[in-house]
This record gives structure tokens, C-alpha cells and sequence, in this order.
């Protein structure tokens, strides 16, 4: 039986404190000078804090989950593209030929393509995960986009098919999405989430030239007031009103790995609006969450002012499906890897000859900043 | 027989604008927003213009060749850590637990440790590959850390092991670096090449504190008045005069991999510093080099306006070894993946149910942007 909203939230409980100090004290006493990996570093310390555990586990089995959905906001004339371009890119990615296809070959993940709500104009293709809640959301602009009931099942869906992936191994939950339409929706998301003003988290989103942005812009502001009228200003209903049924599978799937205490990479600006959605809703999923890539939309770049810390990378990508998470996925599982494979300064100086002399290297291996938070955990060594 | 650094030079062929060309073409009729994968097109291009074909081979072969020397310059003092360090770091390495090999291990990369020029205090360990030319090079304060053969010679050792790789199916070659001074010889060499003033280019580099950088920019400076008086300004000249063995070493990497088409990942200082002479002595190598991170030292910062790109990450790494272009794998591949694996616009929209509407995005798709250098190349599909 799928857990109810209230009990996702429930089940995040917070990152381990002394497992980041573990690591910290760990990469403080191994085989290279104090903080010389840095962002690598700060990572590792954080996937133990996830994990629970120091080392953290090395994450082998990552999956990404695409959660695909349309939007009635599409009728205010948001995006170049035609709405049929969503059930098209679904079947691109389930056929193997999307971007999004040839990174997670390349990292060797897992892509599993949900449906959450599509317009579905024509037969859904084989390999995709049906769980559409409704064909499309309202439209954001004149009405709330989900009903709240309707939100919670696309949030539990999305826990659904995370929890079964965690259940068949998968150790990495990467974010993605398609849904033409869904940055304007986004970026109503972290205006209300965040109190920026819509001019100052409303980009070009896939559109061909910037003339739509400040039309963008409008539409977001308007829903904006519509939404701020009805005076029910929850998470949940925040989420139900602008948001995109994807934005809320993500949620689900953003509660299920933090329940499960395993990292999810952020991609872009709608999986990060689901982030900011999912921290609202449950503060300590942010512990859980890692920025993969910077992006292109003004939105997003607001993301690690909440999460923390700044993506891993920079790529200029700007076209979400989780290509920039999915780029990440080697980052995360190396910085695991170096606090579980590396010698320690004690071990290379074990033999008398490799001993480092003067006064400041000595002190530096003999006299460790002393432990926080307990011992620093050991490697395969 | 090993060719010599002239028969070297004269192998690297310019890159293939044509194919350069062919893949931006490609990339523009691919299933996403013109331009959306941001610098994974970029790179994209230069592995079609680097390979002379599109769309270009995914690498899946990568070898890190890590080139081990120690440094007369360290009798100036400047470093905080005692030559012995170069010995254990080598030690470490091929016992598989430095950093290099943890990341090595997560990206599927080969790992070839070279001693070009190490004092060797004890005995060489098991899998060093020997190809050392002196114990460590002159002091370049007070006079040439190599002679002109020496530096050859070291030249020829790195392509002699690079083209043996190569002959062993790899396809990918990653530069890295150990030895203690290191830097100083960097900085010395970004100096030189870029007419930086030695202020400017030098940098605190494994020490433990900022105190030893002004008295490393007196040493770089001497070094470079003393180079200066000599008169010998000539590429080879320069790399011997102030450069390490492990430097040369490197260049050779780079040529034979240029030579073979072959795309090369350049570190952090210390190979980019040896990017700067492979460059100087053949100048069509930059178009076979990626720059895989940022350098945290102030003179790699200066390399991207050489290679004309700046690197791929930036995740404040500061170790060397090679770890930062090791990281930088994954883009690379996932860089020529997109390419080969990736349904067309054309693909896509062959279904009719899925043909775009409004005037702009069919017009995106019916009329591409004219060729550039011949038609675009096509991939798997």
C-alpha cells in the first residue's frame, strides 16, 4: 500500500550529523593534503551524512526517473511548441533516442519514464509507466492546476515508482522531466516558494527566441494573485494550484529517496522547483537532495540559496529531461568512492623511508584537527 | 623506434573543420531546442574535429598516464613538504589508493604511473613503469633543470608510453601529474609561455598555508632572469630551462596522442603547464586538448584563453594527479554519445500525430540553418 502524503513526510528523517563529521575527520586524515579534493570533499561528507553511515556506500545502481505531464497553461500562449510535443518526446526517451538516453548509457543508469499526465492524443508506447492522474493540469493562470487530491495521488505515484526502484536495488534516484509548458509553471512554483518576483525567476524556458518571456512573466503573475486571492498558501496547496503534475510525482520521488536515505540529484529548474515544493512540504529532504547542474532559467539559479550549496556543474545545458543530473551521477559515486578507497597518511607513512620531514608536515599527519562528532570511520583499508 | 621530438612534432595534423562542422550541423537537427545541450555540443564538435570524423567514436578506453619527478628547485624551500613525499605518492598509486585510482576505478580508466625523473630513495615498487632520464632535475634558480636531451628524452618517454596505450586500444588519454616543486616549475613555465608576470601565474600550490608564495614568486622570478640572460627562447629551450622532467614527459603524451587523433584531458596546473610547451613547440596539439578543470592555482586560470575553452569542471580541486581530468570522462563520452545515439528532429516528427504546429518550430525544423562544410553526418539511427 503506498504511504499517504502525510506519512512520506513522516518517514524523511534528518541526515546523520555525526556520520559528515565522520567523513570530515576521514578526508582530514588521508593520503593528500587537508581539503586538496575540495567540492569532492564537501560531497562525500554529505553523502555519509545521507547515507548514515561513514564511508557512504558507492552508489551503483543509479535510475532516472522522467515524469512526463502537459499543462493548461499551454493555451496562454507560454511555449513555441505544440503540446504533441511532450507525447513525442516520451516516445523519443522510451526508445532509447533522446539526450537523456545516450548520457544515462554513458553513466550507466536506469531511465524510467512515468507518465503522470499527458494529453496522451495518441497510443501510449510501450515502456512507459502509466500513472496519469488526469490529462493535463488546469490552467495556472484562471484556476488552480491540480486539485489537492489530485496533487497527492501524483505525489504518491511518484513515491511509488521510486520506493520500487529503491526495492530492486537502485541506490541513486536521478530527477527528470518533459512537459511543454512546465517552466512557466515552474517558475510560478519558486516565485511562490521563494516571494522573488516572477520577472526575476521567469526565463525562455525551450523557446526559440526571448520575445514569450515577458509574456511569461504575465501569466505567472497573474496566476501569482489568483492563487495569493484564495488564501491557502500551504505547501500542498501551493504546489496544487501552480505546479505541474511532473513537479509533484518529483515530490514523491524527492520524499521516497530521503525516506530511504538515499542521495536524488536535482536536475534543472523543474526538478528544482519540485525540490523547492518537496522542502516546503518536508524541511529535511533538502539534506537529501544534491544540485547537478546550474541552470539556464533565472529560477534555478536561485536553488542553491535553499539547497545550500551550488550545483556540481555548469554546462550551459538548458534542456532539462535530467541530462544535467544524470552528467553528475559520476561526481556523487567518485566522491563516495575516495572515502571508501583511499590510503590514509598513516598508512603511506608507515614505511620509515616515506616518513615527510620538517616540522609543519609532522605536526600536520601526527596532530589531526581533534574529532567532531565522534571518530573518523574507516575505509577498505 | 621511438620517433624524435621533430618526427613527434611533424605528425600532429590540424583538426578537421569539416567534421568540426558536420557534428554543429548535427547537433542542430537533433530531437531538442537548437543549442540545448549547451558545451556538450561544443565539446561535441571538437571530438568530430579531433576524431576527423562525425560522428565522432565514444571513447571508451580512457587511460591516465600519471608522470612522476623530482625537482631541484626544491632546495629553494618551496615547498612545505619533503622530497620523500614524491616516492610515497608513487608508492601509493600503483598500490591503487590515492585518489587518482578511487576516481580512476568510477570513471573505468585505465592508470599508468611513469618515473621520468624521481630521486628514488628505496627500492622502485612493482608496476612503476621506468622510464627515468636523471634524479631529478637541476635547481632552475641557478641554472637549466635540464639539458636539451634530457628534455627529449623525456619527451619521447611520454609519447613512447602514450602510443603503446594507444596501440592497446586506448582511446582517451588523461593526464596526470606527482612531484614534490611541481609548481614552482609551473609557474615558472606559465611565465614564460604566457609572459605573465611570475606574481600573477604562481600560486600556494600543496602547501599548507600562503606564506611560501611570495618567496616561490622570487624564486620563479630569478629563474626567469636567469632563462632571459641565457638568450634561448625557443620552445624546447624554455621546457628544459625551466620545466620539469615530468612536464616533458607530459608533452609527449600530448603529441602522440594529437598525432593519433586522439583527445587528451589536461589536469590542473601541472599539465597545463605542459600544455602551454606542447602547444608552443607544435601548435596544432590545442586542438586535440580538453581542459577538464579549473586550476585553483593562479596560472592554469590563464589556460583557457590558450585552449580557447575554459574547462569542463570546476569543483575546487586542488591535488593534481590527474583527478580533476579524470572526473571530466563521463563529458567527454557523453559528449560523443549524444552524437552517435541521438533520434533526429526527423525521426521524431515522422509520425504525423507528432508533428509540431506553429509557424516557428516548423520552420526550425523544415529549414535547418545551411551547411557548413558538407552535410550534416548521421549517427545510429
Amino acid at each position: 500500500m503506498t504511504p499517504t502524503v502525510e506519512e512520506l513526510v513522516e518517514q524523511v528523517r534528518p541526515v546523520d550529523r555525526t556520520a559528515y563529521a565522520q567523513a570530515r575527520e576521514r578526508h582530514a586524515g588521508l593520503a593528500k593534503p587537508p581539503g586538496s579534493l575540495g567540492r569532492l570533499e564537501d560531497l562525500g561528507a554529505r553523502l555519509a551524512a545521507i547515507a548514515h553511515r561513514c564511508p557512504p556506500p558507492v552508489p551503483s545502481s543509479p535510475a532516472l526517473v522522467v515524469a512526463a505531464a502537459d499543462h493548461g497553461v499551454h493555451a496562454q500562449g507560454v511555449s513555441d511548441w505544440p503540446q504533441e510535443v511532450t507525447a513525442a518526446m516520451v516516445a523519443t526517451v522510451v526508445s532509447g533516442g533522446a539526450a537523456v538516453n545516450a548520457i544515462a548509457r554513458t553513466v550507466g543508469a536506469q531511465v524510467v519514464v512515468v507518465d503522470v499526465g499527458t494529453l496522451r492524443l495518441g497510443p501510449v508506447p510501450d515502456g512507459v509507466r502509466d500513472e496519469r492522474v488526469r490529462s493535463a493540469t488546469r490552467d495556472l493562470a484562471v484556476e488552480p492546476a491540480m486539485t489537492l487530491d489530485e496533487c497527492r495521488t501524483a505525489i504518491r505515484a511518484g513515491a511509488r515508482v521510486a520506493a520500487e526502484l529503491i526495492d530492486g536495488g537502485t541506490d541513486l534516484l536521478v530527477t527528470g522531466e518533459v512537459g511543454i509548458g512546465n517552466t512557466t509553471a515552474s517558475a510560478a512554483l519558486f516565485a511562490a516558494f521563494t516571494g522573488a518576483d516572477p520577472a526575476d525567476v521567469t526565463g525562455k524556458g525551450a523557446n526559440l527566441d526571448d520575445g514569450r518571456t515577458a509574456h511569461k512573466v504575465d501569466v505567472v503573475r497573474t496566476a501569482l494573485a489568483r492563487h495569493a486571492a484564495a488564501g491557502r498558501s500551504g505547501p500542498l496547496e501551493t504546489l496544487a494550484s501552480l505546479g505541474g503534475l511532473e513537479h509533484a510525482a518529483l515530490v514523491g520521488v524527492m520524499l521516497a529517496g530521503a525516506a530511504a536515505r538515499i542521495p536524488v540529484v536535482v536536475d534543472g529548474v523543474v526538478t528544482g522547483a519540485a525540490a523547492l515544493a518537496a522542502v516546503a512540504l518536508a524541511p529535511e529532504v533538502a539534506g537529501y537532495l544534491v544540485a547537478g547542474h546550474t541552470s539556464a532559467e533565472p529560477g534555478g539559479r536561485r536553488l542553491p540559496d535553499r539547497l545550500g550549496e551550488p550545483a556540481l556543474l555548469d554546462l550551459s545545458l538548458r534542456l532539462g529531461e535530467g541530462t544535467g543530473a544524470l552528467l553528475a551521477v559520476p561526481l556523487v559515486q567518485a566522491a563516495a568512492r575516495v572515502l571508501t578507497d583511499m590510503a590514509t597518511l598513516a598508512d603511506v607513512t608507515r614505511a620509515p623511508s616515506t616518513l615527510p620531514g620538517p616540522g609543519a608536515v609532522d605536526a600536520a599527519i601526527a596532530a589531526p584537527a581533534p574529532l567532531r562528532g565522534g571518530e573518523a570511520c574507516r575505509g577498505r583499508s
